[in-house]
This record gives C-alpha cells, structure tokens and sequence, in this order.
C-alpha cells in the first residue's frame, strides 16, 4: 500500500543538516533555506529570464573548460551541457525560486541554479532527483567555481542580454520623435527659456531635439555596457584562483563567449573585480541619465499641451482614458506622468545601487543581489516605459499650428530678430511699449517708422529665424 | 444554439467609446484601459489589501452620507455598503489589477474601486454585471467625490491600516534585543569607538542600546502616523468642493473614522491639502530614518561576528545557510547583509517620494501613485526583513564570554580608568609602551610601581568601568 | 637684540610630538593639527557662529558643574567662565580655524574649542598662551568630557541656536503669501490639475494654500527640533561616564539649560545617545520637507508668471535684473529659479547626511562632523532662499484679473458645475462640442436650452463655484 | 572742493533702471543687481578660477570670431584680446563677486565677466569704466552670443581645465597604492569575504587591487570628459543661431580649441544641445563612481587598522593627530575617515545634479548654474581628498606581517585549500572540528592521517595558494 506522503518530499542534507524537500521540485536543500530565509521582495529570480539565462550559459561553459582540462567526466558534461541547454531554452524557469533580495552575496542564486542543474541533469542521465553521487550541485556543477566569481559574471551577462530589449525601445521611441520632426517641420512656435517667450522656432526643430537626445544615449549606453564584458570568472573566492587550474578561467571564458554570443573577456586584475561594483554604478548612473532625459521630454509633452483653453495647447496628447471622475470632457496626460514616475523610481534604484557598491568591504561586496535587482528592475521599467511612451503617445501627437503662429504673431520676442536693424535700446523699448500697451511689436515697429514694412517682413520671415538647428 | 463568445465579454462604453470586457471581471472599461496602458511594474493593487480595504472604506463612508443627506437612494446606498463590506472583508481583490505605478493621479485605481463595487452591488441587487443604470461607477459609487479627494483619503488610510503591521515586527525585534541585553549583561567587553579600542562596556549594554535606538522609533512612527490622520474627503476636485453638499466632507469623514477604527479630521484648508504631499515625505523619511538604525545595527553584528578565527569574533550569529559552495564550513552572515540591503532599498525608494513630491503642480500631484506604492512597499519590506532579522538572526545570537573578557584585559584602553590616579601624563607614557612592547597596561602598571596593585585592582573592576548607561 | 621670529611661534606639545604655533594664536597645536590634515571644504567653524557658541556654552556649563563638585578649582572656572563668555560674546571666533568636513568625530572641533578657551582663559590669569599648567585645554576645560559627549551635545544645541533665525524667515515667507492672498482674494482664475484646466477657484485661495502648506512647516519644525533638546552629556567615551562624577552629567545639563536658555535634557540611554544620529536624519529630512515644498511653490509661481504673451501670465513676479543678453525686454522668473536651486542643494544635503548616519559603527558615529555641517548649512541655505524670495519675490507680485477671468470664461472645466443640473452625459457631450467647435459652454447650454439662462447664470457664479477651501 | 563721496561710484544703468556702482569696480550693474539678488551660498564665482579662465576664453574665441567676420571693430577685439588675456594670466578674479547658485540660467554669471572684460577692455583703450559706448558688454562682448550658449561652453571649458588637477592626484594615488603593493608583496594574510576568514592572499595584492580599481577611473574619467567637449556655441538664444553669423560658429569655436588647448567641437543638433545636461549627468555620475571606490578603500583601511588589540590590527595608519582627550594614547583613522565624508558630500552633489538635471523645461535648462558649481565642487572636494589620503595616510602605511601570518596559519579558511584533497565532505568535518575544538585545521588533518605531513605542508605554502591575481 503506497503512502502518498512518502513520495511528496525527499530528504537534502547540507553543512546544517538535514530537511525534506518537494519531491517534485528541481531545486535543493540550499535553495529552500534560502526561500526560508529571505521572504522579502517577493520577486524572485524567475522575474529575470535573462539572468536565469545567463546563470545557465556560466555554468556550461564551466563545464565545458573542466571537462576539457580532464576535470570532469564527460557523462557529466553531458549532463550539465542538456541541463543548461533546456534552462537556456526556457524550461525549469518555475525552478528558480530564491528572491532577489537576499543575503550571502549571491549563494543561494548560484546555488539555485547549482541545484536545478544537477537534479535535471540527474534525469538526463536517468538517475532520480537529489542522487547527488552521480552529478553533484557544488563537486560537479559548481566545479572551478565559486560564487564569487560565477555570480558577478553572470549577472553582468544577464545585463548584457537584457540590454537589446532596452536600446530596441530606445530606438524605437527615437524613431517616432524623428517621424513627428518631420511631420512637424513646417509648424512655427515660440521657442521658451526659463518659461518665458523667447525667440520662434518649428515644432519639428522641437521633436528633433528629443529624438538627437534619446539618440546620444543610444551609443552611450552601448558604450557603457561594454564595461560589463570583462568578467572574473576563473578568479574563485577572492581572486586567487585558488582550486582552479590556471588554464581554466580564460578557457571558461571563451566558451562563455561563444555560447552568449557577447565577446567576453577576463578582468586583468581579478583581486580588484571581485569586490569591484564600478561597471554596475557607471551603467546605472547611464540609466538615471536615460531616465532624467525621458522625464524632462514628459514634463515638457505636458507643458505644451496644457490647456486645452487656460494653457499653452500647442499640441494634443491622444487620449488613452477618460480622466476625471467629476470633470466632464477632462482627458489629462497619463501617458507621460506614468514616464515621470518611472524615472523617479529608476532614479531612487540608483541610489540603492550606490549605497550598496559603497558597501563591499574587503575582498567581496556583499551586496551585489540587490546591485542586480535593481539593474535589472531599471531596464525592464525603462524597457516598458519607453514602449507605453511611444504606442500610447508620441505617435499619436497632433499639433495646432493656427494657435502656434498665432502666438508667434502676437510675441514681444520677435523683436530679437530686429536688434541688427533698429538696435538694442530701440528694441527694448519697443518690447516695454507692446507689453505695456498691449500691442503688437510690428505694429510698433511699423507707427514708428523704424523699418521699412518690407525689410520687417523679410526679417520677421519665419524661415529667417529659425535657420539653424 | 449558444455562442459561448457573446458571454465572454460584455460592452461597455466611456468618453473615448466601447470596449469588451472580460464577462465575469467586476471591474469595467476604465480599468480595462489602465491596464493596458499601464504595464509597468507588475505589481497591482491587489499586492496591497489594506490599500482596497481603505478605498472600499472610502466608499462605504460616501455613500452613507450621500444617504444621509438624500443625495443618494437608500437601495443603491445598500447595494455600496454590502459590496464594500465584502470587499473589507477580504473578497474580491483580485479585481484590483490596476498596475501601483500609473499616470492620472490616481484617478485608475479610484476608478477600478468604483467599478468593482458597482458591479458587486449589481450583483447584490439582482442585476447583471455592467447595468450602470441601477447602480453606476461615477454617479453613484463615486458621489460627491473626486479622485483627487477620495484617493489620496484612501491612500493614507491604507498606510494607517498597514502601520500596525509594522509596529509590531518592530516592538517584536526590540524586544529581542531587550532579551538578549538581559542574557549578555554580564559580558564584559572592549568598547570600540572610530573602530579602535576604546573603554571597557557590557554586551549587554551594547544590546540595549539597539533596543533602545529602535524604542524610540515605535514612538516616533507613532507620532508621525498621525500626521496622515488628516484628509481631504469634501473637497472634490481641486478643494473648492465643487458638486459637494457643504455638509458632506465632515459627515464622510465621520464615518470614515468609525468604520476604519481610526479617527480622522479633515484638513482646514482643502485647496492646500489636495496637493500638498509633506505627510507622505515626512513619514517616508521616518520609515528611511528606521531603515538607517537597522542598517547601522547590521553592520555592527557583521563586526563583531567577524572571524571566527581572523576577527573580532565576540558573538556568533546563527548560521542560516552554508556559506560557501567551495569554502567549506564558511557561514555567512546573510541575515544581517539582507537587512542591509532592505535599508538601502527603502532609502531609494524615499529619494523617488521626494522627487515625486517635488513634482506636484498647481492643484494637484500627479504623481501621488508613486508615493503611494513606494511607501506601502517600504513598510512591507521593512515588516519582512525585521521578522526576519529577529527570527533568523537576534534571537540564536551567542556570546563568547572568555574572548570578549581576554580583549579587556590585554586592551591598552582601560589606561583611561587610570587617569585620575596616575595622572593623563603617566597614561600616555604607559599606552605608548604597552604598545611598543607589546605588554599589558597592568604588568606596566605595578612594574612601575605606580599604583598600589590592590588599587589597580579595584579601579579597573569591571563594575567601575561601566557604570553608567 | 630682539629676533622677532622668536616671538612669532611658540611650541607646543602632544601625543605626536613638538610644533611651531604662531604666537598671537589662541588655538593651539592641536588645532594646528587638523588644520594641516584637513584642507577640505574651505569653509570653517567661524562660518557658524552659533555653533560656536554652543561649544562655549558646553564648556561654560561643565566648568561650573566641576566647579560645583570640587573637580575644578575656583579660579580654574572663573578663568572659563570669562573665556566662554568672550566667545559667547562674539569675540575670538575667527580663532575657530578647523574645516567642516574633518575625520575625527568631532575631536578637532572640540580640541579647537578647549585650546582658544585655555589661552583666552590664561590671559584673564594673567598668563601667557601656551601655559597650560595653569589652564589646561584637556585637564581643565575638557575635564569630566569626551569629544563623544561634548561635540554632539554642542553641535545639537548650535542647530537649536540657529533655529530661531530659519523660523523667523518661514513665519515671515508665510505672511508675505498670507497678504496676498486677501490681496487676490477677489481674483477669480481657472484651477488646473495635471496641468489641465479644471474648475474655478480664487488667485487668493491659490495663495492662502502656499501660506496654509508653509504654515505647517513652522510647527513640525518645532516640533522636531525637540528631538535635539535630548542630549548625551555626561556619557563621556562611549556612554558608561567613565572617569565622570555621576552627579556631573544632570548638573551640566541643568547649567546648559540655563545658560543657552534652551531646556535640555539627558538621553535615557547614554551608550545610544553617544552613536545615535537619529535625530538629525529627522530633522534634515524635516528641512527636505520644507526644501520640497518651496521648490514645488517656486515651480508653480513660474508656471503662473509664463508669458508674457505665450504663456498663462496669470500673474506677474517683480523684474528684478535684465533676463536676457540677447532677447530685448526678456525679464526672467530669477528669484523662483534660485530657490529652486536651493531646494535641490538642501534635498542633496540630505542624502550625504543619511548616508553618514549609516556608516556610524559600533560606539560612535565617525561622520557626524559632516552631518553637523550639512544641517548648518542646509539651515542658512533654506533661511537665505526664504528671505530672497520673500523680498525679491512674493510681495512684488501682481495679478492680471481679466486676463484670469477670460480664462476662465472660455473655459470647457465650469461644466462641471453644471453636473448636477444637465447630467453627466450632456455635459460630457456639450464639453465635447465645444472643444472641437472652438465654442464656449454657455452659448452651447444656451443654444441647446439645457438650462434657462438665469439658472445657468446663478450657477456659474464664480461665489458658487468656489464656496470651499 | 572735490567730495570724495562722488566719485566713489558711478551710475549705471539697464532695463529696470539705474543704480550706483562703486567706482573702482570692473563689474558693472547687472552684476551688482546680482549680488542683490543672490546671497544664497556664500561661494562666488572668484572660488572657481578656472571657471573664470573659460569664461574669458570664451569670449576671446568670440571676439576673435567676430573681427574676422567683419561685425566687432579691430580696436574693440583688440581691447577684449587684452582684458581676457589679463583674465586668463590671473587678473581681476577678484571681480567675479556672483554666488554660484543663482537664477537665471547663468546669465548673472555671462553678464559678470562681459562687464569685467568690457571695463578692464574700456581701460585698455585709455577710458573710464562704465564708457560703455566704446566698449558695450552686450553688443561688443557678448556679441553673436545668447547666455544661453556661451555659458554652457564656458561651464564645460572650466570643468575640462579642472579636469587635470583631479586626474593628477588620482594617477599620485594610485601610485602611492602600487608602491605599497610592492612593499607588501611578501606578506601573507587572510582575505575576507562577507567579513568572515576566507582564503590566504598577500597583503600586496589587496592593495594592487586598490591601485587597479582607482586605475580604471583615470581612463574612464578621461573618456567621460570628452563628452563635455561638444559645445553649443553659435546656437545662442535657443539653438536656432538667431542673431549670429551663419559662419561664427564654427569659426569662435575653432579659435576656442587653440585658445584652450582642448579640442572642442559643436554639438550637431544645437537646440537640444541648448537644454541638454546629460553630459553633466554622466560626468557626475563618475565622480560619484570615483567616490564610492574611495570611501569602500577607505571602509577597508578602517578595518584592517581595527584595534590595536581589540581589532584585526593587520596594518598600522600613520598617526596624525591625538585621538581622544579623554583616552590617553588612542590615536583614530582620522584620514580615512574624512575620506569618507568628502564622498558622501559628492554624493550628495550628484543627487543636487541630477536633479537640477531634470529640472530642464523646454528649450533651456535654468538650473545649470547649480550643477556647474556641484561639479566643480566635486571636483575641488576629491582632489584635496585624494591628496590628503595619499600623503597623510597611504604613504605612511605599514604592516605587520608577523600578526597577518598567524593569523593565516590559525585560521580555519585554508581547508579550502585541502578540497582536491581530502574531499569537500572532508574538509567541511575538518572544519566544524577545528571550530568547536578550537584547534588548527593542519593538527586535525595530521592527526586524521588524511594527508601526508609533507604533502600537507606543500599544498599550503602560501605562494600555492595565492597563485593568481
């Protein structure tokens, strides 16, 4: 007679002892101590197919340079090599359970996948879960390795595939404001500093700046994550190397490369890359940058549609919701309050990450999980962000060119454009009467007789002033 | 012939026009659309139950005096408190799929409030789902309301219902602390100031000061709570009240407080109140103050557990986890570093209020969603990681009485006890051999002859060197 | 024959050996130290009087207490008492040479404060600077202290002394919003949420709410402020009172009280007290509070103030200097811009402040120098800002009423107030019409005979619309 | 009869009027409304030389540019020529009297230094100051500019002349860290994860690790700053190049390269150029990355000096100033510590930056003066940092190499060493012994008989084990 109880868990033992684990679960005795322990986040590995991805791609190339230097049986290369191949192609991903808050410098994360692993690769090999003797979490699949150098060179990596979604947006968004540019060209506005009229330009000179700014940070952001392709793979515990074969940090590396397909190449001084949060600062610092860009371009969408009577009302923001539950007809810009708040938090996980870099002590820091955590949340909320900004509102943009010349027409600032011909105190005081009296400064220009109505015509042609750009 | 399709959705209808909705969801077409404008970060509203529970209260307490005074009919006043008193008592918050980061001020998560309970109190009233007519989301549910009073209600008395939670986790991990003082009272140890050895204490002193750093802040999270106890229901859409009973805010208010169980006043200036987001950055800013104290005391524990063999190793942490997949019996102390990293987390997430806060315009902050998720999240980190810090960490702490004591007796800093007999002078002259000969101040002492050593007994007895505190 | 190069050092004497102090110094070799060490910031302790104030008053107060016990001879604290009070008086502040930003905890702070006390001292003995068997700068002026003990209880009491100056300005910055908001009481304008135009309220009650927000402010400031009236004196090292009468600590406390006139009181727990920074990160978070809320109130202003003719140009700010080089006429909204600026420098204060609490280890906190001076120095920014904006700002202003009641005219928002008489959906529908045929909404209710005209007028009284707030 | 009074100023006036100057000033009345204006920091422009420099190499290029196009008169570029020039060599810094916070988006800042050089230029020409006709600070020197461009090219030509000093005390540092790698190259000692005993390393690898960290910021500093060199000159007021040759451009900026020595180029979209700061951004963000890596160096010093007794005591920091005026003989890590809290500060900077970042609206970002003076401080702050660190502390760093042996030889740790050995299972038994018997991981393997005696020892020979690196 079977006892159902019996098969639903299987006993793991570690340094600690002894627990029952899910019979059916992947995972091992260490992965469930660390879901134990940290109940924080609640958002778990899982979260970041891409770092799973890339735990899988440091693991196979580990074995793979083992197996090569005679240190690994070639059954359990095997073994490793299937394992890793189906996580990288989407299985057991419900396998990777720990949070991605935690302690312990990214263990319990390295052992997850140690773990997943080694009981898949057990199938593999026709041998049921946790019969560890035939593929081992640490001996086998862990083998050369630490977490100290596996962890960080997965997590630049799992960057590093995660960093195409984001620049594809990026991109993407960068089109619909050049599209917008051109579509706008021909609409004349007053440009502003410091929210007061200053000289005409075109709406499409507007968008155009937009798009020239996300664009700059295309190649920045390419630029800056190269930093992340030097890993310390090879490096083990701190850096020594210590029970790894010299040959095998440079071999792990270039299997690594090929298999990720991101030219990868190992940290000259791997004492220093141990402990070294400097890439993750630099690359989140980049997306604060990108966010604090997204944030001023949302602000600004939303000044100018202000209105639509008491306001600027330049442009319209297609409409995604009704917006107010009292306030007939009220439609209120969402889409680019939704980018302002995303920025904050993108700017308030910078912080995190910089507290914790400046947290490492001595030969680790500690605190790299939440590092990863929030590198990787600021991609994937950016990533979002920036599609929501586009298909939701920038290509939805129209403008009211009547209303932009009008209030061209109707500027002081234009009298800029005669200070070579009438002289600045001239145009000071033309600018105080049409303020004053209310009046128009051709208008003036013309009752006084200080340009000849041709020339200020000429002069006051908008193509004239707006040239360059 | 039934087409299961047609049940599958059901049309409803807004100012941008119609939309199918899923035929079982209680929510309508507004949420509809925020969830598909809004996939940010996803996390949704049902992530946080006292939030619903304070927006159904909210509602509950409008309707009531929309009742009162006749402004709403008894049945559909019925129909509001029974779908409200469900969802209080737990039922339908996987309704509230609204994503926490959103633009509009609010007005989705208002909105999906508005229409769950609108179709729940259909229901309630025999009628089928999306019959506004009996009882409808904007006119009804939301009477006398705007989403820019009855959400920023609604969001401070979700973090009130949430403060106990806190308070709790954290009157508990105080407590340990005190336990632990009691149980450490007699340890005898160096006290380290600027990291150097300073003047002899007791563990258990040094316990007790955790516990009372921590003391202070149940007090002080207390006292600042109540700064949310004031709200701004009855002031409508940018606090004129407009399309309010003038004697419905105070009515509301009084319901509210009976039915949430915490009193509530509403604020004397409503225009003020609508935008202004202090309550929330001062209690953001308490929640980082605790985040700081908790970090500070981690990093004290990470200090003093150092070794165990090449470090100040005057207490042991419980091991939780082994340490290391390639140092064998390394254990880590990866309670404390969690800790850490929830601090640095709940820090960031203050620098996003700030700047959200700071983001407000004219009469409103439409970023108050933000502020919104980011302290709910705070508090629900801070709660976890403090059951966690007294669970898995303060509660097995041990101490190591012998080596703490043979740090006191070798320390060149009990020479201050000195001073007053043999004079700062003399001291000095002795902590500068001590050290040169690497000898110890008492052998120093009597060889010099300096005190008698039935004096230098007394004056270093450990009793007298710590007495205060 | 004189050398007057003999005459122009004098040498003094410490753990670290003999150095040249100019003769006419009153601080001593110690101060010379950290002079030398601490090349930082530039900006001194002479750059906060009441800070060095406070330093006289600590030393005033424990000199009496000694006195009172026996500790100190009579003519030993007669000698402090009219030093202290010199200092206290104004005089011998630019002898407070040390840099803000030092290591140290605050022992350079403190040295400088004990060493200029000893020589002024030695001159109302009498005696030459440098003599310190007569009027010792540790002995005598530190006795029964620590720097951990004194330097927190002086830096505490230096921001309590500076408090009154940053209140004066906020009650101030607060009439001057409160005046013109009777001034404006009559000026009826658009409100606007999410930048949208929303309903009608006054100018007047637009500005009562920055005066009601600042309002708040002056109480919560005070009511923090109290969290530094709980001082540590009387712990010495590390909070045990080592090498201190027990009878000392309450006595100094009560002369201190006396003497700054500010009741203070001892920490419970002194071993707390002595490494516990959490006060002060309430209290900056308290001025991030006020910094957030001007910021917010100078955004608005330039919001209001945009134009002159593209623009809202509600209001208008006083010109206070020519806005432009190039632009004739161009008068820029400077004073609003620079509070900005503050605010952010003051929110950027606050960072580095938690940061330095953080790092606070095991008996001390090393940082508390830094957060010292970024409190100081947030006060004097906000209290500067405050005053600028007043004077160059808030009373300059003036309205532009027709400009705000056309505004509010042509507006689609007052359908609002209509609601309750056409109904949700014809207002929508009219709000709708008018936008896309640029009409306004009374000749739409007209034309469509929704409402008699009288009833439209009675509701469209701007009395009507905006009773609340 | 003269009267002194009236010649000790002048009359100047501008848009809002007149005011008297002092007669011997080189600034005129924009600047003095200014300083009317702005009394916020307390820190002017005169603080910052190099941001002086470019200011006037600026408006030489300018100068220059405009004489070649025909539009300034040769003797009035002449005259600018000769101020400049004296500007550059030293001269009349103590004219720049503006706070560096200010509104205005510089223009007090522009205007500073075209009334400086206009009037230094109008003596130059045998002319009183204020003789403006001869020589106008607008229509001469500012000629073919807009604050709006010539100041941000200024702010980054004064950050890149800075950038020298900063990279020359970074490249001294590291290379005082190189040599005490060198020093330290045969001393063995524990490394340390997490704070717990890990694997043996030398001590000279823990500090070629620092020089290898600080190294990577020489390079990366120097890339970061290239991006400061695209400036925006030519686009004055908005970008459009309204007022200004089509030919200046290009031609000023020419002429400012060789006048600088900094290769300089324009920005290819000169309207977003105008507002955009994320050069800035990112340059801070490197500064705040250079800060991070100090305070963790200096975190780690604080550590390994811990003690003398009571603390790891690995390495002794040079003494330099007392400690304690209550501890006789405690000498603290003064250096270190104020390291620390120079890279909060700069922190804190960065957050005022990114910030004032966002601040940016439309087509201008008014905040800029902020951020020039955050960096700039940054800057000045890390450069006396770095220098303070080396020659106050690493220089005079020694070990004590005995102590870090014995401490290797005791620990437990090196049983990771034994792994290929032994076996983990092994090792891990091995360890817990060791552990609880408080004996030596080599007695309890020798007493096993797992490893031969001289095996044993072979395979701990401290090069074996700290191979790498």
């Amino acid at each position: 007679m079977s006892d159902p109880t019996v098969a639903a868990v299987r006993l793991e033992k570690d340094l600690l002892g002894e627990l029952p684990v899910p019979a059916n679960a992947y995972y091992g005795i260490q992965t469930l101590r660390a879901c134990n322990n940290f109940a924080l986040s609640g958002v778990t590995l899982q979260h970041f197919p891409r770092l799973i991805n890339a735990l899988a791609m440091v693991k196979q190339a580990a074995a793979q340079a083992n197996a090569e230097l005679g240190q690994l049986p070639p059954e359990k290369a095997q073994a490793i090599q299937a394992a890793t191949q189906a996580i990288i192609g989407g299985e057991y991903h419900d396998q990777f359970v720990v949070d991605m808050i935690q302690g312990g410098a990214g263990t319990s994360t390295n052992m997850n996948a140690n773990e997943v692993i080694a009981n898949v690769g057990l199938e593999f090999l026709g041998r049921g879960k946790g019969d560890y003797r035939a593929l081992h979490p640490n001996n086998d699949v862990n083998l050369s390795q630490s977490t100290n150098d596996a962890y960080p060179t997965a997590v630049r990596l799992g960057i590093l595939l995660s960093h195409g979604d984001l620049v594809t947006s990026l991109v993407s968004l960068r089109g619909a404001f050049s599209a917008k540019a051109e579509a706008f060209a021909q609409v004349i506005k007053m440009g502003r500093t410091q929210l007061q009229d200053a000289v005409p330009m075109t709406l499409g000179q507007e968008f155009r700046a937009w798009a020239s700014t996300l664009g700059e940070d295309i190649s920045r952001i390419a630029s800056l994550s190269e930093l992340l392709t030097e890993v310390n793979l090879g490096g083990t515990a701190i850096g020594t190397g210590i029970n790894a074969d010299p040959r095998y940090g440079t071999l792990a590396i270039a299997h690594l490369s090929r298999i990720s397909g991101i030219p990868l190449r190992q940290s000259e001084d791997l004492i220093e890359a141990s402990s070294d949060m400097g890439a993750f600062v630099l690359f989140s610092s980049m997306l604060k940058r990108l966010a604090i860009k997204l944030s001023k371009i949302a602000n600004d969408l939303r000044l100018l549609s202000m209105g639509p009577r008491a306001g600027i009302n330049e442009i319209n923001l297609p409409p995604q919701q009704p917006g107010s539950s009292i306030m007939p007809g009220k439609v209120n810009p969402v889409i680019p309050e939704a980018v302002n708040q995303v920025a904050y938090q993108v700017m308030g996980h910078d912080l995190a990450i910089s507290m914790a870099a400046e947290a490492g002590q001595l030969q680790l820091n500690a605190m790299e999980p939440l590092i990863a955590y929030n590198i990787l949340e600021q991609m994937r909320l950016l990533k979002r962000a920036m599609q929501m900004f586009e298909e939701k509102c920038i290509t939805g943009i129209t403008a009211n060119p009547e209303h932009c010349a009008s209030l061209v027409h109707n500027s002081i600032g234009i009298v800029t454009a005669l200070n070579p011909h009438i002289g600045y105190e001239n145009a000071t005081r033309i600018a105080r009467r049409a303020l004053q009296e209310n009046r128009s400064v051709v208008e003036l220009v013309e009752e006084e007789g200080l340009m000849a109505p041709d020339q200020l015509r000429e002069v006051l042609r908008p193509e004239r002033m707006i040239a360059a750009g």
